[in-house]
């Protein structure tokens, strides 16, 4: 499983019933959760997603609608009694943030947070499954965006063939990693033989808050679904710039620039009640666009 | 016009669909905010109090769920362009917290944020209807309570008998106040004959988190309504003193030692799912007892 959860689509101000950027990308053994605007805990309680399998955190950046839902987050782990590491991954001056609140507190948290400053591109998680890398895009203040990578799958095995060739159990793993068998008379059964391709590994891009940028597109090349930000529609692409945003159409580019599957688009200016219009423009340019609804669930 | 409205009751994590605490006072020209947990903004959108008639806010202490919705407030105020002073009154360390929010962002909030640390007991602020005092109350960390007193009311003119004794309207403000009116004969009208006592100043204590204590009730002696927390019921009155916290019969006793008209209860711990208890256990010791249900207004 590889699905990402939406729990916030809003920019800067809370509005029209929408909470501020939030989402989890869940696999089996994990839910990463990425950005967490005020209000997170009560969305991961709205739409039960476990806490308990949050073991990563990953901020973009230090604006508010980002981040002011974390410190509360982690507090309330503490409250229910977590004891699992929890990793924080975010621009350096998170860390003293959280240390003076929980010193106003007077509390130590009953697991341990261990605190990964961002500052550079590259791999800054590497897990059973999925490798992390952060990238840099460009916004009025340092900022990151996330491109989750599946590892490559093993080949699944063909369990009539590996009874057929009387390979045993022992080796199924060497198979999956691609290697031939050789029986105890020296024949040599292919791989191609007993195993089937590994499935394609998927790609997640989260592109964060940033001003149109095509190097980005470079970046996150061949995902299967992007999500990028879309905090105006096209006709305010002045102010988009001016406040290192971007619109439907600038998004659109990028997912096609990309070679994206799919696009996924939010942070949306408060300014707009209604967003249909963010899903028609996008589609202008780019079809297989879908709005980062609250709630909505996508398979990857 | 004095009202209280409740936009959040309970304790530590938000669980049941409760908020943390947080409350507005609300005159004809104010909206004093009480505490300010994670989800305020939101919850002062849902229940349509305005605020640019929030000049104040008051903050018991910090603990989380008494001020982890205050900095996302501050700022959102400022992005929809908050231009008059703002007060906070709160323990000193909320300053540089709130400062290094605002660097972690590059903002400068477009208005006047004044700071106010609590660190004694007296009065705080003075308005032209109300004063704000702040009294200690005892809980794990430095934890202040608030006594919001309405200025003594002006005596009513009775229109008749003003108009009877021919006393000049530039006298009426002076004959609010108690003083007799002298005609120009020198007869000698007694203020009494032509005016109506004022209706008492009201009062409303917010007592914050704390410990079973009796010296509060001297503190907010006559409030016509007290807000008193009672974390747990009253089985566990072992465990809220082992936390700084007190029961349904603690803050009944609290209510009566202060001769409070109403007591309205809250705080109430996660681990109620359902709150009618609360209220029958209260009411064993003191029978005008109110849940502070959330959307709730009392009038006062």
């Amino acid at each position: 499983m590889l699905a990402l959860t939406i729990l916030g689509n809003n920019s800067a101000i809370p509005a029209h019933g929408r909470n501020p950027t939030a989402q989890v990308l869940q696999t089996n053994d994990e839910n990463y959760l990425i950005d967490c605007g005020e209000g997170t805990q009560n969305q991961l309680t709205k739409y039960k997603i476990k806490r308990s399998k949050i073991n990563k955190i990953f901020i973009s950046h230090l604006h508010g609608d980002h981040y002011f839902g974390l410190i509360g987050l982690l507090t309330s782990m503490g409250l229910l009694g977590r004891t699992n590491d929890l990793h924080v991954y975010a621009p350096a001056l998170l860390q003293p943030i959280i240390q003076l609140h929980l010193d106003a507190a007077n509390t130590t948290l009953p697991y341990q947070l261990y605190f990964h400053i961002l500052e550079k591109e590259g791999e800054i998680a590497n897990d059973k499954k999925i490798t992390v890398s952060a990238f840099k895009v460009y916004h009025r203040i340092d900022c990151f965006g996330f491109l989750f990578k599946e590892k490559k799958n093993p080949r699944s095995i063909n369990p009539e063939k590996v009874k057929m060739y009387e390979i045993p159990e022992a080796f199924y793993s060497e198979l999956q990693k691609g290697s031939d068998y050789i029986t105890k008379k020296g024949t040599i059964v292919a791989n191609e033989a007993v195993t089937e391709p590994a499935t394609a590994a998927r790609m997640y891009a989260y592109c964060a808050d940033t001003i149109y940028d095509e190097s980005i597109a470079e970046k996150i090349k061949g995902a299967d679904l992007v999500y990028h930000e879309t905090t105006y529609l096209k006709d305010l692409e002045e102010r988009a710039a001016a406040r290192f945003h971007c619109t439907t159409i600038q998004a659109g580019n990028i997912a096609k620039l990309a070679g994206a599957k799919k696009l996924l688009i939010g942070h949306f200016s408060s300014k707009y009640e209604v967003l249909d219009e963010f899903l028609v423009e996008t589609k202008e340019v780019f079809e297989n666009t879908e709005l980062a609804h609250e709630g909505a669930c996508f398979k990857i």
